[in-house]
């Protein structure tokens, strides 16, 4: 499995991905599932996947192309985000047709979910849920941040923090121990993670990796572990 | 869905156990799902279930007449808690062949996961999670709790409090908290909840019901979710 959030705050979004991959518990690798496509001061797009990996990185590696070629289908192209999305749903609906329709018989499960987000200039920034079938669903106030993959365990406390007006780097902190919460309670979700925190009309982004020794890390790990416990002892 | 879980901890047994049931989203109801099998001073077993709810009750019903007809196979009559276990998985085993079997092109999912527990005088306390299979495993001083049902929203709690030597008071605390972080998170699990607090040696169990407006709860979901924002407010 993996575990990928998108958070969209006014101060801008926050994407954060796990790079554990598992094919059975004894196939496990380290893969990156969080990309960015930027044309600096023009449009920023990142997209984080869960699920099937070919899937996914068919689907990386075809919009890059596209955009390199400047094929006049590629998302850097789109005039609105809501077209980048349409487009990168398409092109995931195909890839998965694609190898179910090669393999009638197969139980392999060629799904994969995507979180999108970014923003084009002169527009507002965005962030979706991009469905294996190509349809997608918007962040908006109400919903302000997406999951996909192995979501459950660390929902609770972005149900508690996350508010549309929460700051941008208290929103890192809050997806952080999200992760935190669900690799210690379960194995397929690992470190390091990626991440983009993109500040509101930037237009520039920048994957940032958090390894699994990175001290700030340690130290809200140990600050929120320790703090949990003594607020559960405080408990009347 | 449902949530239950189960902790054993040196001073004790703990099970608690929602009470909704769903058949799609618009058929939601209310059923105990914990249920108790006492004789004070002899033995104290309890079982809570998530899934099928027919099965479930079958199960429950039939286990309450063979003791009522004091029947040979009665589980009021088993040495050990072990004992227990197999004729309870064996009899939901049936159940659950019995359905899909007189039903072989049905999507229905007959199925249903039980958490048992309890204690036999002379014999030490137990607790058990039992399959659809038939099968099950004991929670052990490694893994002192099982949940079934519902169960990653409020797993990461539990794997940071429940030790074998946590008091039981703290277990139940420990037990509130995870259904709280579940019911905020997930509409398929709802108040009010069952509980039994089971005292070593005791021998004798009580199903305590927590209602939505118990004072207790109230006081316990403010503080926690106050806590966890003050917390989270102070981190690094």
């Amino acid at each position: 499995m993996t575990y990928c959030v998108g958070i969209q705050v006014a101060e801008g979004l926050l994407m954060m991905a796990d790079t554990r991959t598992n094919a059975g518990i004894d196939r496990i690798a380290t893969f990156p599932k969080l990309h960015a496509f930027v044309q600096p001061g023009e449009r920023v797009v990142f997209v984080a996947s869960a699920g099937n990996l070919g899937t996914a990185q068919r689907v990386v590696f075809l919009l890059g192309r596209q955009i390199a070629a400047d094929e006049p289908d590629g998302i850097h192209r789109c005039p609105t985000l809501f077209d980048v999305a349409e487009r990168v749903g398409d092109l995931l609906a195909r890839t998965v047709r694609r190898y179910r329709e090669a393999n009638p018989d197969s139980t392999v499960n060629f799904a994969c979910d995507l979180l999108l987000a970014g923003q084009i200039a002169g527009g507002e920034p965005a962030l979706y849920q991009i469905y294996p079938e190509g349809n997608f669903i918007a962040a908006t106030p109400d919903t302000p941040y997406l999951q996909i993959g192995e979501s459950k365990y660390g929902k609770p406390i972005l149900d508690r923090i996350i508010r549309p007006d929460t700051p941008l780097t208290q929103a890192v902190k809050c997806a952080l121990i999200s992760f935190d919460s669900t690799m210690q309670s379960n194995l397929s979700v690992g470190m390091p993670l990626d991440m983009v925190a993109y500040r509101k009309d930037s237009l520039e982004v920048r994957i940032e990796r958090i390894a699994a020794d990175d001290p700030y890390m340690r130290k809200l790990q140990k600050a929120w572990g320790g703090g949990l416990r003594s607020l559960f002892a405080q408990l009347p």
